[in-house]
């Protein structure tokens, strides 16, 4: 290892408390993106972050107004024209907490427990975000950042970023770069550094079924009455087959079908159902009996009910035919879906299959399209040597199951592509109660990305 | 008429504001049998409802205790042992009032508004049971009782009654009679006076469906999880066929055929669909096509979706597996069906298609079985007399869907039929927001129980 190397490195570990003193001090602000009630505490969040930014040595840090929340920019240019600019992509949101009685402590409040810093963000991705500008802050310091870094944080991730990608629209000379590097993607297990070459897509809605004007008593009334849960049950059903197969008609259509170099390098990951099964609970697995776990996951489509509501859930019991029934739908997607076409696959089959008997409303939330990059990029062979040079063995190359949805408007606005891993792990509880971060892999993380900009700042071709 | 009815009816008339204001009085108590924190309340109104019926001149009234609600209980066997003996049931509990931001009043403020009286439980049940007392007050303090009158007020009607079978059955000598008067039927219009013949019974459910044991990341693991909200979907989906006929195996087996005559009775209820669509404001009718309305709501059985609720529900999205599901499913039963055979049909039918990919489980909240009472039963043609002389006209004989429990209890447990009648009205609301009692019809029905009690003092046939 080179002495630039080696002193950034030290820099880092001894100033590891410091790192993660800063990162408490984010993740105590509930920067919670879809509640309304949060609004202020998101602009704060952004506030600090900022302040953090430009106490490392960020230069034109910028908190800088959407329609909703605040996107938060910093740059460093001083590795001159010469070398790549790096794009640094963040979320300084998160998601809800509920239900906040499953919380073992409180979710605004981290704490070191063990390996774990525990708080909703530590992983998603405030930890994320955090090891990034380690890693900055160490470089910085000693020898001077290799390539040149622009950061671009948001704070509406978690709602599927409505208004980023007319920020990235407007602000096309203040982004423009060679290459996006996106932590949030995660990573397999402790011991197996992970790059992602693929992200899903995402499409989501919320559905109304409406039948009487108000709740009916179900003697008075049952029998002449459909009932609009039973219909909103009916409907959802017969979104599936019984192989887990999608049914909606064309949502298939695009989905380009896997080469046999990717079934090679899927079937590679150490997706094991006896590790599923620890890690979710469930009695068994499911899903598309000839697509593997990794495939299932990473390059298949899905529809999933993330929220079901209708008439009364209290204690004991009320027997009425309730006024109307709600579900929480969402569609991961992948290449090359996109979520309009799918918001009209929906609409069109529901215009089929819904009754005469009631009245219902589809609503579209929100979206982003999926996305891939070459394994073989020149951005992505210097990630790969960086982890390998981290954690001793080569990444595995993976397609996430998850998705980001600016990667897609990177690519279609600035022109650039993205990097993507992460130093998350499976079992961090994202989106759950107790979500925390594994302190020993979020440290070996801040040193990859230290041999990361050095590789790209040694790489050929960056440079647009 | 004769000078003591008349003595009697003029009786009640001039003291028509005392007998709502006692009825305000136990509107104002907030008698919630479902809800733990309104235990007080059920507790307070039993007491108040004791206070009032000794005031009015009952004996021997106690508020007697069970494992939950508390029954009140009062008598006045002045008649002597020559006259049959009536047991008055009714309840004091109510349903419960969410969602509150839709009354228009608050639900325990009653208020007269024209015609009505505003309030939760006004018609269901607390307005019936105020009739029966004024009743009993007028005839009393005029002449004295024709007949004998036992009351028998329960706390646990809109919850099932779990405990009201052992206490009749642990207080068989208190409670002997000869026939019961139920006023909690209601009838048909204001110019419809109705005779119940039959009651629908009652079987409730809680079925929870449990997938991972967290919320899980959608897009971490959509694909390889069946998701137990859709599981729920799928299985309440397959209750019910495309005619709307129940599809548990052995549901229907005992449902007794309907004789010519009770077909053409039924197709006497003014049962008609602009009415029916006005008054539930769904944009179109459903059902079993080969029934009519009256048939399906009187004669048919109902599997019904009380409640739903899995996963997020709030504003916005969360993009998550759920770790389990839950609906309220409640059944109306005809004869010869009975609820624990209904249980053991859905947990037989669970078994066989629920997949092995979740876990799940059935309560059995409660239930009660299906009734009928002969339309020529000297009592009911005591109460059909006092109803025409009321009305001026004969009245229509009805099969309810409505459900009380307590009905078929009695007859195994007491030896005795029921006579069901009421004066709540289609559109009072009940277990809705902004439930009234009408008035006027109510005050005819104080005159029709005056005109019941002398008829049922004059019938053959009555004694034990």
């Amino acid at each position: 290892m080179s002495i630039h190397r080696e002193e950034a490195i030290l820099f880092a570990r001894s100033h590891i408390e410091e790192y993660i003193s800063s990162l408490k001090k984010l993740v105590e602000i509930p920067s919670i993106s879809t509640l309304p009630e949060n609004q202020g505490d998101v602009q704060r969040a952004a506030t600090e972050l900022a302040y953090q930014m430009e106490t490392l040595g960020l230069q034109n840090v910028q908190v800088m107004p959407t329609q909703r929340h605040p996107v938060v920019y910093g740059e460093d240019l001083s590795a001159g024209p010469d070398k790549p600019v790096v794009l640094i992509y963040g979320h300084y949101d998160v998601q809800p907490v509920d239900p906040l009685e499953l919380w073992e402590t409180p979710p605004f409040e981290p704490q070191v427990k063990g390996d774990f810093l525990v708080g909703r963000g530590t992983s998603d991705m405030k930890g994320q975000i955090a090891a990034t500008l380690a890693a900055y802050h160490a470089l910085r310091s000693t020898h001077g950042m290799p390539v040149n870094v622009k950061f671009i944080v948001e704070g509406e991730e978690e709602i599927g970023s409505p208004h980023l990608r007319n920020f990235v629209e407007n602000h096309r000379q203040l982004l423009a770069s060679d290459i996006s590097l996106n932590p949030d993607a995660g990573m397999l297990a402790p011991h197996l550094p992970t790059i992602v070459y693929a992200l899903r897509g995402l499409a989501f809605f919320e559905l109304l079924v409406y039948g009487p004007s108000h709740d009916l008593h179900s003697g008075v009334f049952g029998g002449v009455i459909h009932n609009p849960a039973q219909v909103l049950c009916e409907v959802i059903a017969g979104l599936h087959d019984k192989n887990g197969t999608v049914t909606l008609p064309g949502f298939y259509d695009r989905v380009r079908p896997l080469p046999d170099w990717e079934k090679k390098e899927l079937a590679r990951l150490p997706l094991e159902s006896e590790v599923l099964l620890e890690q979710t609970g469930v009695p068994a697995l499911w899903g598309e009996a000839e697509f593997n776990f990794a495939e299932r996951i990473g390059a298949r489509p899905t529809l999933e009910v993330n929220g079901l509501y209708s008439g009364f859930t209290g204690q004991g019991s009320k027997t009425i035919i309730p006024s109307y029934a709600m579900a929480k739908i969402s569609c991961r997607l992948v290449p090359d879906q996109n979520p309009h076409e799918v918001h009209e696959q929906l609409l069109h089959h529901l215009k089929n299959v819904m009754p005469s008997t009631v009245r219902w409303e589809l609503k579209y939330l929100g979206g982003g399209n999926p996305c891939m990059t070459d394994i073989r990029h020149p951005a992505n062979q210097a990630l790969a040597a960086a982890l390998e040079t981290a954690w001793g063995t080569p990444p595995i190359y993976k397609r996430e199951g998850g998705s980001v949805p600016v990667i897609g408007d990177f690519k279609e606005i600035l022109g650039i592509e993205t990097v993507l891993t992460g130093f998350g792990l499976p079992d961090d509880r994202i989106h759950s109660p107790n979500e925390h971060l594994h302190l020993p892999t979020w440290k070996k993380g801040i040193e990859a990305l230290i041999h990361f900009f050095f590789n790209l700042a040694e790489q050929e071709g960056l440079k647009h």
